[in-house]
């Protein structure tokens, strides 16, 4: 494995028992502090990432991590394979379920890598294939980061020797011989590829900001203490210091005020109650022959609905779902994050409602809040939200490539007429409860809004 | 369908059109103002099940709830026949995760009664088996009943002649073709099976707690307006004489001190250091070889560790997780419920944590909380923590019942034991998180613990 292309090499060592009966105690307890300091002030999440060879130990590793600490704030998760559900969804879909929320520590056994790595050692996946998913990779672990995750990158490795060995030694034994599996005799059957698969997309997703360490696994006292230290160290670095000064905000291309495709639209355009009914029913009809057609359980549907308050969001949305079966559908109403949303990136409640196949998420409001209201109301500094556009743009990328339609409307009314229906709905007693305070000072901003 | 059985029947009866705009904008109003009033308590979860025959518009009037009310806070859910991950899990599972949380309203199509009147109609389901479901289901709903849901089951009727004029109206334009399915065909041709299913279900799980009102679904106006009117006036009466008194607690039968168990346990059993490794060792390989069978596959495990404080759990688990494989189980420490958790009866946060197929969850400490330091620090009220014990006995036998493995250990030691490990933890630098105040005075409420 090459020290090149920000890979950081941790040389291997072994570490004699006595060495390590004496360090472990003082780690432990300093690993404790640092994580009690972690839950107590949760305003981060920490990830560490065990990746590697078969037999090097990460799995051992994990679980040392978790007795180490107070398991209850430790996260251990290996996300298998998709399986039933998951398929239809972005492969990130289920790295995004498994994120544990701020002020815990989550250890993610393999995690995204190991996917990639098996299927381009086994030739199922192209080497420019294997150059996309790293990108995607780079494109989510800076997310990430730039989210406050503090995110911790390892990756167990051992020669083709060590770990015949290795494997030969537990397969001897009647009571070890459960813990090789069928694909860690593969791996060292395919050790070159496997290697070789490893060391490409090692060098595509180390970076400055999220670099690879590379353990030597083939001494298990060793190993531990090792990524214990690693661990501690990374999380007293970002306790002393606070979280890192978020990134440079990207420029955004000026835009003058003529050129706001907002105001170029004609708003007078009408539609006789006479035509509206039949066109209505001829479009309802059609989209619930589409919907329900065979080929439809194939993919998966998602509807943005954004636009100024009173723009007609909410009957918008009725005239569709009345075409769709209940069983196939989910409105999402978006509001300001929860306290449990707040515990995670902004993207996260989002990735949680897409659709499976054959599905529609209809979201009323959507995860471009962080473009406008978040903008707007200076609720996201500027980095963060410039930051957005480029994020939003990959989510949704992913979401294509998944197979899944998606479908964004953004509903524009004139500030006159807004006006009229703000009042309207204020003299219409069962229509009081869409008119709220909000609302009018959400029209104050209304420049702010159309800029955005 | 018969008046009988607390089934309440409300006659059926049609609506002008005149009478119907006259009435509607003052129904909305005070529904919308109800709704108000329990989004601000947040203190019950209002569940309206819209169950019937095809062509009924119960899907209609489900609509139009939402649309009459805020949808922001109306879940509307229709949860289908189980797929995928489903599959292994307990009937009620699906419905358990589509409970909205107090505060809100959920309006729930067809619910659990479709799936066996459909099945028991077309005789795949025994009347011995409906007579389970329905006793099942009857527990569930007094379940939610005691945990403060205002439950509101409407069953929409249609007498043959109108449903086949329905469904034979709509057939008859391509523009609403789409709106009869397969199953309403079905349906029609088996009205009577389905209609006998259905009134034997009815008349098993109608009760004076949570009757069964029946709308004459031949009429739009007159159904939504019955079905508004029924909805309003079930909010106001809760809202306005508060949430009923809990039932008549349950009696326990006295335990005389001499008679609790854990008394009578012998608490010096030991096994030397020389047995132990060779024995634990030989547990963790006959555990890892019987959880990777392809028989495991079909069915999951769900482990409870419960105990005093220091007795172990956690040494227990890791020697347990140890032996498995980790992509295939998940520890669930349970502490405290969480805000969000306190918004839903309290089995659900254990119901969400349920494995799949060939899954393992290890609950540190479980649902039994209720009837420990619930119990013993007043957290629920006697009625609450003594009804507790009838409803776990059912919620494990569901599980069971759906082909998971239910272990339950209950780890014990002395108080005088506990002492020593307290001190000691103290002293160990390392394990001082394992120590805290509660623990002391979880202590001193050491015979109230050995009781409960």
């Amino acid at each position: 494995m090459g020290a090149n292309n920000g890979i950081e090499v941790a040389a291997g060592r072994a570490l004699s028992k006595e060495a390590y009966d004496e360090i472990v105690p003082g780690l432990r307890e300093a690993l404790v502090n640092a994580q009690y300091d972690v839950t107590q002030q949760r305003d981060f999440t920490v990830l560490v990432l065990l990746a590697g060879m078969s037999g090097s130990g990460r799995s051992e590793s994990a679980n040392r991590l978790s007795e180490w600490m107070d398991p209850r704030y430790v996260h251990l998760r290996a996300p298998d394979e998709p399986i039933g559900l998951e398929r239809a969804r972005p492969y990130m879909w289920r790295y995004w379920q498994a994120l544990p929320p701020k002020g815990s520590i989550g250890v993610l056994l393999d995690s995204w890598y190991r996917a990639p790595i098996v299927k381009h050692a086994s030739g199922a996946l192209s080497g420019l294939a294997l150059q996309r998913i790293s990108a995607e990779i780079r494109d989510f672990e800076t997310l990430l980061i730039h989210e406050g995750v503090l995110l911790l990158k390892l990756w167990f490795h051992l020669e083709k020797a060590a770990q015949a060995e290795r494997l030969q030694k537990l397969g001897a034994s009647k009571l070890t011989r459960w813990r090789v599996t069928d694909e860690d005799r593969w791996q060292l059957k395919h050790y070159e590829q496997f290697s070789t698969a490893a060391e490409k997309i090692l060098s595509e997703t180390g970076s400055p900001e999220a670099p690879w360490t590379i353990i030597d696994g083939s001494d298990e006292q060793y190993r531990e203490v090792a990524v214990g230290r690693l661990l501690h160290q990374a999380l007293r670095r970002r306790l002393d210091t606070g979280t890192p000064d978020a990134s440079v905000a990207p420029a955004l291309p000026e835009r003058g005020e003529k050129q706001n495709p907002l105001h170029e639209l004609d708003l007078n355009k009408r539609l006789d109650e006479a035509d509206y009914q039949p066109q209505l029913e001829q479009q309802q009809a059609g989209l619930a022959r589409l919907t329900r057609r065979k080929r439809f359980r194939r993919h998966s549907l998602v509807v943005v609905l954004e636009g100024m308050d009173a723009a007609g969001k909410g009957s918008a949305i009725r005239r569709i779902t009345y075409a769709l079966d209940v069983r196939q559908y989910t409105v999402v109403p978006i509001a300001a994050p929860s306290e449990e949303e707040r515990r995670y990136p902004y993207l996260w409640r989002f990735w949680r409602e897409l659709p499976e196949q054959g599905e529609i998420t209809i979201f009323d409001r959507s995860w471009y809040g962080r473009v406008l209201v978040e903008r707007v109301e200076n609720l996201a500094d500027a980095a963060d939200w410039r930051r957005a556009y480029e994020e939003i743009n990959e989510f949704e990328q992913q979401l294509i490539e998944s197979g899944t339609l998606v479908v964004k409307f953004w509903l524009q009314i004139s500030k006159a007429e807004q006006l009229k229906r703000f009042r309207a709905r204020e003299k219409t007693p069962f229509k009081r409860f869409k008119i709220t305070p909000d609302d009018w000072r959400n029209r104050r901003k209304w420049d702010a809004y159309q800029q955005a």
